[in-house]
């Protein structure tokens, strides 16, 4: 499927859109009411490649900042997540769940600690600034609730690190994984992250300043020639193959952290309070009744999953997969589903009911792929 | 533009997508993390005719519904919006702003009152449902807030009432407008009211069953042969020329109900408690700085405004187009823009800058349009 996309200015553009429009995008997304490159007019197979042994420059801006800042901001953040904050330092980066009280996931943000009283959530594809607001507002608390002009750009692949070396000096290469630091550029001082949705390691600039998109873009594609940067985007084959999930197609609100593979960051012990504390105990004392796990199966390159495929054993519905496609190194169909506890073992056979109407032979698959 | 739009399941499908598919559309916008058909192969010009003479069916389910039920419910709503619905009965639709404690526009849903105790917001493009779960869970109110399996389904322009007439019997004449009532459809019991994005006139039907969606939409499309119905869509240069506004374009949370045309619904005598009431009296105090505008303008079909256009008087710049389009009934491009104060009087001459580079000459315009 490759229909037109309208635009209009609910859509909002980047500060790296024309960027990439001259870069000659071709397909976008929509993420969090913004536009989110997804094509530039090659196979997505070739991209997948170039980004397993060169580097790409992703507009990933649509990653919004809810910033929360004053006073009560560890409290609000601490009553949103599971996830203990109490020990992270300013610096960290942290993926947390968001829950409502049921336990049902509202977001999976990086928390990013600026300071004691100011974290960002940059978040994934729901109003998380609402959701902030509306507790914040609710509770009477101190704090401000808002999203800054802060626009990430990633830099993604094995070779990101010596190109941002040579951009912003050597300290980028002591930045641990899912830390963050400062670089300056033109005079800016702008905060880079070791981090990223892809498993071939790189960075995400947090470019304070809209109006630096045009010359933050132009300066690292310069800084990347000797590495053969080219133009990319989060790539499903990697998310896929890497296990990495994603807000709206493996988990809406239905999921709990348990089933997505997040249980080990909800703090049980009662050492923190949040939304849904009751709820997750409850979960955690049943154990999950279903889990996301892979799922390889045939048939050759599968269609777009645009809405969930049933994934049977015999006539048993155990699960249904959200996020699909052909893997060109696995030379199989990869996909994501949750699946019910019985069946959840790897190499349990099943059966994919995609929306070509074809039935295809798989089998379950411990995530991430080999 | 005309870019490609890249499907996966987070941009969900409706009901109706299938039916939308097999009718031929061409191209999608999103609304809600939901598809929203906005083209079918035709000029949007042989649309706009077509919808001011005969009659459309839309796919409009991305217009969520946030259903609010229990014993709070009344007191949740009135503490979102400044309007006072406490006068409003059982079968009423009313246009609400939903604002912030700073009076900033969070979304401007039709509230539908379904009983003393339960209410359906049905929301424009931002998750309203996550503001209503943060503000009951922050207050601890008693309520319940999701969104229910309820998929608007629109019957548009001047055949609209006789076709539906046609299809569920004679009492849907008797509908007053901003009205709702309820049929029978193959033996479900479904609301029906007399509303929607247009100013042709029509119906939105609250389809409750995501699975008869496309038995209605068979079943509207059957009954319409007769009146030539066609697939459409919000139509751009019918919405403009009706002044009709559009959360995320003429206005985010940095506009107020006084700016966009809604300070009539503003409750400011005391009466009624609110977030926001002390700002929306500050700002009603000192009038509003600028207003929601028309502007026509020169030089032929303008392109798609997919980013605000500065609106000058000379060299000062007085507003931003934020939606435009050439009216093939005006002859001249119409477009929708904030306007400071000194300069928002009807036949203001004013220049349009458009991305394109272009200079275009023009004027304000009282709203809705001639």
């Amino acid at each position: 499927m490759a229909d037109g996309l309208n635009f209009s200015r609910r859509l909002r553009r980047t500060p790296y859109t024309a960027s990439a429009e001259a870069a000659g995008v071709t397909g976008f997304s929509v993420v969090n009411h913004m536009l989110l490159p997804k094509a530039y007019g090659r196979p997505v197979e070739e991209d997948y490649w170039h980004l397993r042994e060169h580097v790409q420059i992703w507009d990933v801006a649509c990653q919004r900042q809810v910033q929360i800042a004053g006073r009560d901001a560890a409290r609000l953040v601490q009553w949103m997540t599971p996830r203990d904050i109490s020990r992270a330092r300013t610096g960290d980066c942290l993926y947390v769940p968001i829950t409502d009280e049921t336990g049902g996931m509202i977001n999976d943000p990086v928390l990013l600690k600026l300071a004691d009283d100011r974290f960002w959530l940059s978040a994934a594809d729901s109003d998380l600034l609402l959701f902030a607001k509306g507790l914040a507002l609710g509770c009477g608390l101190d704090v401000t609730v808002d999203e800054p002009d802060v626009s990430p750009l990633a830099v993604q692949g094995p070779k990101a690190e010596t190109l941002l070396c040579d951009l912003f000096g050597g300290h980028v290469r002591e930045i641990g994984f899912f830390k963050f630091d400062w670089v300056d550029f033109t005079g800016t001082r702008q905060l880079i992250a070791r981090s990223g949705y892809s498993r071939q390691g790189g960075f995400e600039i947090y470019l304070n300043g809209g109006r630096l998109g045009a010359a933050l873009w132009d300066a690292v594609c310069q800084a990347g020639q000797p590495y053969g940067i080219a133009p990319g985007y989060p790539n499903l084959i990697d998310r896929i193959e890497g296990g990495i999930l994603s807000y709206g197609n493996e988990m809406t609100r239905e999921q709990n952290p348990f089933e997505i593979g997040m249980g080990k960051f909800c703090s049980l012990n009662g050492a923190v309070d949040y939304l849904g504390r009751n709820a997750l105990q409850k979960f955690s004392e049943n154990g999950a009744e279903r889990q996301i796990r892979g799922v390889l199966f045939d048939g050759g390159p599968c269609p777009t999953c645009a809405e969930p495929w049933p994934v049977n054993v015999g006539d048993r519905q155990v699960g249904q997969i959200t996020s699909a496609i052909w893997s060109p190194r696995l030379r199989r169909n990869v996909g994501l589903s949750l699946i019910d506890r019985e069946f959840w073992d790897a190499g349990q056979p099943v059966t994919v009911h995609s929306k070509d109407g074809a039935t295809r032979a798989g089998e379950i698959s411990a995530l991430p792929f080999a």
